[in-house]
């Protein structure tokens, strides 16, 4: 075979697994959005056997053998070339995957299933112990992976970095460690002057009725407004949001719809729309490949964050939406400024529950969780102490009193569903958001103004162009470097952007 | 390996292949119904990457040996177990499947797409010639699968009974001929009457302006009446109304609206009730297998014709559905009785499209595209003289001139799409049902009060327990023969029902 019949080759391959999974990804749409309950049972059996089979193609002889062909063929090619990205991530993902025997994925599998049902059951009876024995299975099987990962790769520094690579490759823990505890040590304090200073803002008037339809109507106007087109995207509501793209010409974000306060919905929207952009934006050259995706969970939350956060609760959307709020509930708030909308939407304070946490908080909670996750994995905590380690770190960063686990350690599915390495994700998202847009308001100075008037064709192209085409072609650090230049995952920005909303908004 | 190991490993291909197929139906529901338009291509690449997948797993060798070796275990097993029809119905899908080889399946899909395109491509340039070339591809594919079968099963009478096998198994195109040429005796003199009395019945009263929402109310208020429930079943809006079994408690239903006539939609939802209600009462042995659907398309399109026609167009159905239709539409039809109301929904008489006709000249249209089927793979007609012999036949059973072809030959979309051998199974699933209707009526003695109290389920409980509960675990034949007795599909019922009615509204 020459290297373009292999490389045809290696391409059908890669598109007979991006499809599979494809379908497994509206199947997984559909179960969340629309189908019949009674079908929960069948959906998870054809879910499994969808993955399967996927797996079995991309970790298949022939795919290694092609692989393996191909590199001479990829080292003559241009490194940032569709073709030689294609073989080389798929490689890198080829080679992850083959380590694993398809019989420890299995078992992976049942225990995470096993583990979601503990969890939904432990929390109706508030009873952690009842939790405790498929945590201790997950976290068993969550080592054995370490071991396996480690034996193929014997340079491992911390075993953390094992269950990071999942989520966020190539990132060490000691990383992680650096930037989390300067932001831990910044927040901290804002935290306690927010909480002085608590009666400063006002967001009375975003809490009342607001009929679903009305805050739908909402949600598909700033959507719409963003570049949200019924040609290529779909917005639908569910219980827990997410986006998902089941092709790149078919971005689909859900909200979920919270009658009781008009804001809700709409940040989820906005949320949900930044991960779709970048996804909707990946270069139609990776399109059906493993690389269709964003370049990392970091990365992918840096671009929802960015959405909801820098421009939602920025002072400048609100004077195109305030108007579009009041159109949308005649008489609801003719008496609300756009000022007095953004700090409203800005009201910062210590809560329970991650999801409902504010840009302050928010950060905190992850990082109470990533620390538990450091020290189970580094046996500094045993798994039924975390009830105990999860209460104390609650009191000593939000100075709150956890009245029970079902919203204390266990509020999140990650854990119970074995996503461990997971959470740090998140606020790392965040850290990215402050770096990009310190370079964005650089090179688009007429931003402010443009976000006032709606108009976001600007950023949307700077995003396109610099981050969003190129996919998964390069590692989360390749893209630091190319995009912004530096080396790391630096949260001064982020911590200087708080410090000054909260000085703003509770000084 | 022991009887039982085979027989699980069988199950577990089995399994496979159906969850395949299972995703693309779902895959195939959501184009139809909500997916982004722009994501059309990859839509068709993700199909065929899954259909040629499910493809490779049930027809490969550990297949054929896994069916071999279970042989003796099918015998010493009832005939109409479980496990001894899963053997013996996938067995003969296995030895049809074999047959083809994966090129001339690759080729048949290509100019089956190719077909689709140039038909709607025809259509609206109102030009035959424009179809035919790929017309005579599709033909000549089927000529080619023809000899295949020929060759593999020396003993075929008929080169149409290849064609009718791949819809309606087992069935001979004598057999058919029989069964049309009296059915069409019959049929044209009753036209005929219909026409010269066409004053007797006046339905203008179902004509006007209809709200999609109304109209959408009155299909749900129906729906629920029979026995949809939200917890298994969804019902949505469609463009051509159809029904898909997603999963065995998955059963969704389509719905197309048309504003200007009150019962539409009402009555394509009663059919597509028909075809769901089959699938959602297969016996849970056979779930997850080539066996979870009806036994055949006749068969099918018995149940949809039977809720359609013999409930929804029956008078019964009007004491109960007419006091639900003047709660969803208040005011509009206080004048109107059920029986007025009843014999408004049975209006007759001819037209071009067959897709509208009436339940009398509905046959005469199948019949009319039998015949040219027959004529074509009996080499009686050339393709290029299909136009005039389809506009000559018009002429002869409706004493309809056909303006264009457009709503002439080129009105279906099947033989574009190289479905030869299908359409006959549409009048056919009408034989079915009148035979089938006799035994109900005979069986269930109250089913009319029933009816007309809306409480079908005497009847849904019969029909599940004498048809649905077996699936595909009979042929059509075995069926017919099971339930009613009888080994022929015979019109006379048929003929007698629509013999009275013509006489009862234009006697």
């Amino acid at each position: 075979m020459t290297h373009e019949e292999s490389y045809a080759q290696l391409l059908k391959t890669i598109h007979t697994v991006y499809d599979l999974l494809s379908a497994a990804s509206l199947m997984a749409w559909d179960q969340r959005v629309l189908m019949p309950p009674a079908a929960a049972e069948a959906r998870g059996e054809a879910l499994a056997t969808l993955t399967e089979i996927a797996q079995q193609h991309f970790t298949s002889d022939t795919m290694g053998e092609l692989l393996e062909s191909l590199r001479e063929y990829e080292e003559s090619l241009p490194f940032d070339s569709d073709e030689a990205s294609i073989i080389r991530v798929t490689r890198r993902d080829y080679e992850k995957e083959k380590i694993y025997p398809p019989e420890f994925e299995a078992e992976f599998s049942r225990a995470q299933i096993i583990g979601y049902q503990a969890w939904i059951e432990a929390r109706e009876a508030q009873d952690f112990s009842k939790f405790l024995p498929s945590l201790t299975r997950i976290v068993d099987l969550r080592r054995e992976q370490i071991a396996i990962y480690k034996a193929a790769h014997p340079g491992i520094a911390d075993d953390y970095d094992v269950l990071l690579d999942d989520f966020e490759p190539f990132l060490s823990a000691v990383e992680v460690d650096e930037v989390f505890d300067r932001l831990k040590a910044a927040t901290i304090p804002l935290v306690q002057q927010v909480v002085e200073h608590a009666g400063k803002v006002d967001a009375s008037f975003t809490e009342g009725h607001f009929p679903q339809a009305k805050l739908d109507e909402l949600s598909r106007r700033v959507a719409t407004q963003l570049g949200v087109t019924t040609e290529r995207w779909r917005l639908d509501p569910t219980v827990h949001p997410f986006a998902s793209a089941i092709a790149l010409d078919d971005i689909r974000l859900t909200t979920n719809f919270d009658e009781g306060q008009v804001h809700s919905s709409y940040f989820s929207t906005m949320h949900e729309f930044g991960h779709g952009l970048y996804e909707s934006n990946v270069g139609r050259g990776l399109a059906r490949t493993g690389l269709q995706r964003g370049a990392s969970m970091a990365w992918h939350e840096s671009q929802s964050r960015m959405w909801e956060n820098l421009i939602g609760r920025g002072r400048p959307h609100w004077d195109w939406a305030m108007p579009v709020m009041r159109d949308v509930f005649p008489g609801e708030f003719d008496s609300i400024t756009p000022e007095q909308m953004y700090r409203a939407v800005n009201k910062l304070g210590p809560s329970f529950i991650r999801t409902e946490a504010d840009e302050l908080t928010y950060n905190l909670h992850i990082i109470l969780r990533y620390e538990l996750e450091r020290d189970i994995f580094a046996d500094r905590v045993a798994l039924a102490d975390l009830p105990e380690a999860w209460n104390s770190k609650m009191r000593e960063y939000f100075g709150l009193d956890v009245p029970n686990d079902t919203i204390g350690v266990m509020q999140d599915v990650h854990w119970g569903a074995g996503l461990f390495g997971y959470f740090p994700t998140y606020s790392l998202g965040n850290v990215v958001s402050l770096q990009l847009w310190q370079r964005v308001r650089q090179e688009l100075p007429e931003l402010d103004s443009q976000i006032a008037s709606g108009d976001t064709t600007d950023l949307a192209e700077w995003l396109r162009e610099n981050i969003h085409q190129y996919g998964r072609k390069f590692t989360p650090k390749e893209l630091l470097q190319r995009v912004l230049g530096v080396e790391k995952f630096d949260p001064e920005p982020l911590i200087g952007y708080l410090t000054a909303k909260v000085n703003e908004l509770y000084g």
